[in-house]
């Protein structure tokens, strides 16, 4: 079935809207950021520098999300994480947010394409996922 | 083909990120914002207040956006909206930001519920689109 | 000299911005976040339900933030706060931002006012701060 | 007494909290909006590259803000920006806030230090402000 990546998020006020509960687009920033920790839990970065000049990072080409309970203040959120497709330049990631005991606030899917970047962005363009990234991801692909 | 509601938005510098870029979850918060003005321009807002108590609201259920092209800081993009799907309770919006002639952005989608609130949210109940707002979308459904 | 409270945080990605470096408006977020801890690691919230109606809350009616030193995406921020004067019915907390081994990056105030608020917001009114409160932050004023 | 820039803001829902109001950090931005609005009414960009190689750019070393009431979603803000202080290079700019008739929301200030940047932020050197940007910014100053 593959590991799960767990990390949990208490939400900021800031995060909140007048409706009184977290904004929808909060969720994206909670996804990168549990994307990143899992990454860095692996000693490795989103933005990684390379030997030959310039540096490996992650250029997103698709999110999506499903919003079925609202999230509030302070309230900490169990983000669980894994990957439902590792191609060879690209990988889906999936989260699903829940609090307490198994309330399902959220679940979202994010798609982040492997990519070599020179001069600050001015040059980018996609490669294979190279071999240490890929060993990371690769017990972390569920069949779903 | 329906009709378009078109509107435009500067990228602002809080918008972007270390890449250089506007963060990817920038664009909710324009979608979010198009809806509103679009509701808007119809002398409507997305929360309205009703006569028997309590609002109509829209929490949104679903997001989804495609990355084509990166944006940046004081680019202007023009964001042009569609009705994909106007159910008896919820309302698909599409998305597609342009910039200068005809590059394409990204392109994105809500799914909206129309809801009835009480009490600042500790009460929401899905109710069927009042007929003065179904009146205003309905130009606006395109068949794709 | 009073006690300080310390708190880290990590910089995240959508907080930087296309200069490479956190936004200087996030630095409010992160001063906000110090003073939530603080008083949740006092039992409090920020935002307090009170037994005759409402609740006490801390408007900010003032803040100011200098900047010494850019701090950067991944980056882990030392924050150590201090109480730099307790009044009948404000606070004024001190905010200092360091990285690595005492590098200065950032220093800040908030004032907040302690408030009854009825209505979700609708009525507001500055209040004497209550005596549990003033216990909790009375060690952490300094005399600067 | 010097010129006064004034532009506008609609506030948006991502802009708010779950308190119903604008969050406090969301008028840096609004301060910065105007701020290169002014620049941008000018022909020139916060961001203004220079022939020699890198660019000229405005990190901010301090910000101030003082909030007197509340701002609501789809809100009009009325920005009234001048200079209190031109130095040989910095730039403090002061910014009123005012909804409707002359209630008075909020008022800020930010001090801008004048910078060549070269290689995206790696060597950031302060220099005295250019003819052509003292020539745009000296009828703004006030004598306040």
């Amino acid at each position: 079935m593959g590991n799960v990546f767990i990390t949990e998020r208490r939400v900021e006020f800031c995060e909140t809207d007048a409706a009184g509960i977290v904004h929808f687009s909060s969720f994206l920033c909670y996804m990168e950021q549990a994307e990143h920790a899992f990454l860095r839990s692996n000693g490795q970065s989103v933005v990684q520098p390379v030997s030959e000049g310039g540096y490996v990072s992650w250029p997103r080409v698709k999110v999506e999300c499903h919003y079925f309970s609202p999230a509030r203040f302070e309230e900490i959120l169990k983000i669980s994480m894994q990957i439902t497709r590792l191609g060879s330049k690209s990988v889906t990631y999936q989260f699903t947010f829940t609090s307490g005991v198994d309330n399902l606030i959220a679940r979202g899917e994010v798609v982040a394409v492997c990519c070599h970047v020179m001069n600050h962005g001015e040059s980018i363009q996609s490669i294979e996922i190279p071999e240490q990234l890929r060993n990371i991801m690769t017990p972390y692909v569920c069949s779903k």
